[in-house]
């Protein structure tokens, strides 16, 4: 191993005691005293690594180590170092934690990059503190309008613009932030799977292929609130009725489109909700993720034709709104085949996979290559204080970083 | 005619009068201001019918005619003046106003029954203010205990018992107020549909023959809350799959059991209820009426059976608690034949029928010959402001209950 275990372990204990929530999760939100703390850190970690350090203008931390070819496109790592609320250690850190560890093994194996090198430590990728999310990505993406730190707010009611220039970076500047694709060699994140397969099957090392597209769709349907013992059977317009058939077919459909395509129910409401009235309106939302479009369009069309076909049935009017619609993006090849060529060279045993969430490599994805490393969660929980990843099993996502990155820079 | 439809508007107008929540629906919960003055008009209305007027131990008006047999068994006939929170007018009083017309009808034909009636104005049937419900009747049926009394409270923490005092009646009478059965000749109600099938079908009259049989369940499944994005079909515990071909089906399954069955899931709601999250609880009551307790049991045993079933293919847990089961009661055919009798002889379309929900009729029939009488409700609406019956047709239920007293007391 290149990299060292006690090292990976001591920055996530000591990245989780920059929290606003002790005992309940960790919680860091961006432009805060936690975001300071943890930022102060990175930077502290990073020079002591040999790196130069700076900020951009969104507050994403940088620590460049200087290539051979000093003004030649960049290999790029790292993750984001925000949290949800009553959050765990890893979602988010564990990149963070790869970047620095990546940048320690660089300098103590003295190894000289061709092209410089940029570890990253992003924030607000979570949105937890204004929504959105994803906004160190996306401000390098150049997506984040001068506009839009006005409108996203806090809890509290203070914008991102606001909180920007309360913690000293200035919100005039965020274009500042966007990078070109042509001086962007690749960008290689580390992510905890959030999800259960690799733990179930006693991998290693996930190697995501496609990043899923997602489509949010929130359906309401409009019946009758007739009396539930008084109105006979054939003169109902049940709300309920008519959205059970596709209720009871989420799953399959799913199932059916195949390539790891997946549907969720997760909301549903009956209006009145009175035992003894028969329901007038039924709200739900479908979240349906896929790698392939098609499927993701085939599990809400199938969706869309029954609910029309029942809501006619039963004399009810159906209205669907789309809440999201998200394209997949699909990850570098090449990097792809060379992860895999590493796990097989440092023994990890390893699958190719999608990422079922959203990550800043999604976003990233769109102005360079990108590879993005999963590594297991324990019994899959992520975004609650249960949240764990064995620090073997994250040094080894560390280790194939380090193997890829050594590959890029040449 | 032998009753009069101006006097009957103006009962059922001046009773709208006493009201606790003005343009928004009838408010009248028993023991309050709105009580009070319902009961001096009811009193006063009787008392110029020529009735002896005094109240229970309960707080039921009782307006009696003597009878050629002075003790000798009495008719009964009436129904409740409360109300629900924003209801309407017409759901009790409709049955109140019909005693005061027949006692009038009495005395303006000048008619001498052989057997006493009594005119009857029950409370708190609706158990708007103290939960429960069907108050009066229970205590004439010797159903309430000077415990319970105690144990139900209103909103603000007042008991029965304390409401009682403070309105003038001793609750450590409750029992007082219990009517022998060898007491009571029959007991006549007339109520509104509070469904849409006479007015649908163009009936004048509905002849209650039975009143349903409710059980009501309330299903817990539980599964694993993961993640929407992030965990494949074939690793979820969804509730939702769970409970889905159970939703699907009650409707059908009430069909199937004829005898006028229904079923009704009014209440479902998930946990933890985010659109990214697969569901780990489903909770849903479901609300089985029929007039065949053969056919109810069938219905409950069918969707137990479907969830017990898809419960384990799902590995999910099912939990059923029982919250209510009444049997269905059979009210007696003589009146009912009287009824249909009655209703050809005065020229009213007549349908017999069940009542869906529960009446102050199907507690007296545990002790006396019960006959129930429906008039059309507008749209089938009830407990809402827009409750509404044509004051001819409730005209003409007040014929049909004047006809039917007539015969009983001779």
């Amino acid at each position: 191993m290149k990299t060292n275990l006690q090292r990976i372990k001591k920055d996530i204990e000591q990245l989780a005691k920059f929290n606003s929530s002790p005992n309940k999760g960790l919680t860091r939100f961006s432009f805060t005293k936690e975001d300071r703390e943890a930022r102060n850190y990175i930077k502290n970690e990073m020079r002591e690594a040999g790196l130069k350090v700076y900020e951009d203008a969104a507050g994403t931390i940088f620590g460049r180590l200087q290539g051979e070819i000093e003004n030649g496109p960049v290999v790029m790592l790292g993750s984001h170092f925000d949290s949800v609320k009553n959050g765990g250690n890893f979602d988010g850190p564990a990149g963070v934690v790869m970047a620095l560890e990546v940048a320690r093994a660089f300098k103590e194996n003295n190894v000289k990059p061709k092209y410089p090198i940029e570890f990253i430590a992003m924030i607000e990728e979570e949105g937890g503190r204004f929504g959105g999310g994803l906004f160190g990505s996306r401000s390098m993406a150049g997506k984040v309008s001068r506009e839009s730190l006005d409108k996203y707010k806090d809890k509290d009611g203070v914008s991102i613009a606001e909180a920007m220039k309360e913690f000293g970076f200035d919100p005039d500047k965020i274009y500042e932030a966007e990078r070109k694709s042509e001086a962007i060699r690749a960008f290689i994140e580390l992510h905890i799977e959030q999800g259960p397969v690799l733990e179930k099957k006693n991998i290693d090392i996930g190697i995501v292929d496609y990043i899923v597209g997602i489509e949010e769709i929130e359906v309401t349907i409009k019946g009758r609130p007739d009396h539930a013992g008084t109105t006979p059977m054939n003169m109902r317009a049940n709300a309920l009725d008519a959205a059970a058939p596709a209720i009871a077919k989420v799953s399959e459909f799913a199932i059916e489109a195949g390539e790891g395509t997946v549907a969720t129910i997760g909301t549903l409401n009956l209006k009145p909700g009175a035992a003894n009235i028969v329901p007038s309106d039924v709200i739900f939302t479908v979240d349906i993720r896929s790698k392939k479009e098609e499927c993701k369009k085939q599990v809400r069309n199938k969706i869309i034709n029954l609910l029309k076909e029942s809501t006619a049935r039963t004399n009810c009017n159906l209205e669907i709104v789309q809440k999201l619609d998200v394209a997949p993006v699909k990850l570098d090849e090449q990097i792809v085949a060379d992860f895999s060529k590493g796990c097989d060279e440092l023994g990890f045993k390893k699958k190719v996979m999608l990422s079922g969430a959203g990550h800043d490599a999604m976003i990233i994805a769109s102005i360079a290559k990108v590879g993005l490393i999963f590594v297991p969660s324990k019994e899959g929980r992520s975004h609650c204080p249960e949240e764990w990843t064995d620090y073997e099993d994250l040094q080894k996502g560390i280790e194939l970083a380090y193997y890829e990155v050594l590959k890029l820079c040449k």
